[in-house]
């Protein structure tokens, strides 16, 4: 198995089930995704990473990986952690969902660098609000910023991808959910 | 250098500095430690992460890392990140400030066994206020959780020891704000 592979049965296995759900926004699914089970799992924090550091190599490289507390933090972390050792360092941006209430009232957290190119994630893409908004953050914060790429670790395949293009961007995922669903049902015990 | 040694020089660089400062608790204070700006930083994840893995083979190994956001979970996942490589992976435990509104309202992310081994992490301990509400979390809601270590990244010296302690429990830093003056002031530019 290489590492896609690897990744996707551990999804199947910690994140992925079937059955009847009801979703944050009120909508009736047939699958519930819940990559914060897998993005905490010593193995899928390096499979995510190694994922990511490949997707950013292919990018030609990028300054920092940027993604929204909570669930995308260690999706965030997975590739920085690992970047030193694969030869090519990484920072991160741990953006919040709204400023700091207190203190230096920032907003993100991280190195920033002017005009440093980011490479935006987020751990599940639905409509892709979060991560719309992370970029927002990011282009709000950081001066003459490159947005290189946006990666989902999932995606539903729910119109993200069309809503993130529409921003000017280019969306793409470590896995689709077609991909969850090839490996066979998973009913909630 | 040796990593503590190196992540002294890193935190020196990258999250101290010395001038006055008035905390988020009102206490006026000679210096200021930013520990996200190490932690963040891939070097910084890298050796924070690495020397928390040492500690845990020290206290005989352990299931999960848990820490609160948003300060410990850059600190969390750079053990977490770089565990299976270290020959003993571990999970994360990541621990909300407060519970979730929404679905299914989950105060901690990440995969819970009963009477699992869990080391305690934050980013900075000054009295260990968020140490001890991440205790607390965890006590709540992993059924006989085994408490087996307490770690900051950096300690200030200002009571957070001695508060974990009344609380039954031993507090050891990876770095001290003494080793930090050690290496002289950092003027804020």
């Amino acid at each position: 198995m290489n590492k896609r592979e690897e990744l996707i049965a551990l999804l199947h296995e910690k994140s992925f089930r079937t059955g009847e759900f009801t979703l944050t926004s009120g909508k009736k699914s047939n699958y519930y995704i819940d990559v914060r089970a897998t993005s905490t799992d010593p193995r899928g924090a390096a499979l995510i990473g190694d994922l990511l550091l490949e997707r950013i190599a292919s990018l030609g490289g990028v300054d920092a990986v940027a993604g929204m507390v909570l669930g995308a933090v260690p999706v965030v972390m997975g590739a920085v952690a690992r970047s030193v050792d694969a030869g090519a360092p990484v920072s991160a941006l741990l953006v919040r969902k709204e400023a700091k209430g207190h203190g230096r009232g920032k907003r993100l957290e991280g190195t920033i660098t002017p005009g440093m190119r980011v490479l935006i994630v987020d751990d599940v893409a639905t409509t892709a609000g979060s991560t719309l908004k992370t970029i927002e953050a990011v282009l709000d914060e950081v001066p003459a910023a490159k947005i290189v790429g946006v990666v989902a670790v999932v995606d539903r395949n729910e119109g993200g991808r069309e809503a993130v293009a529409d921003a000017g961007y280019e969306l793409t995922a470590l896995v689709t959910v077609d991909e969850l669903f090839a490996l066979g049902e998973r009913p909630v015990e």
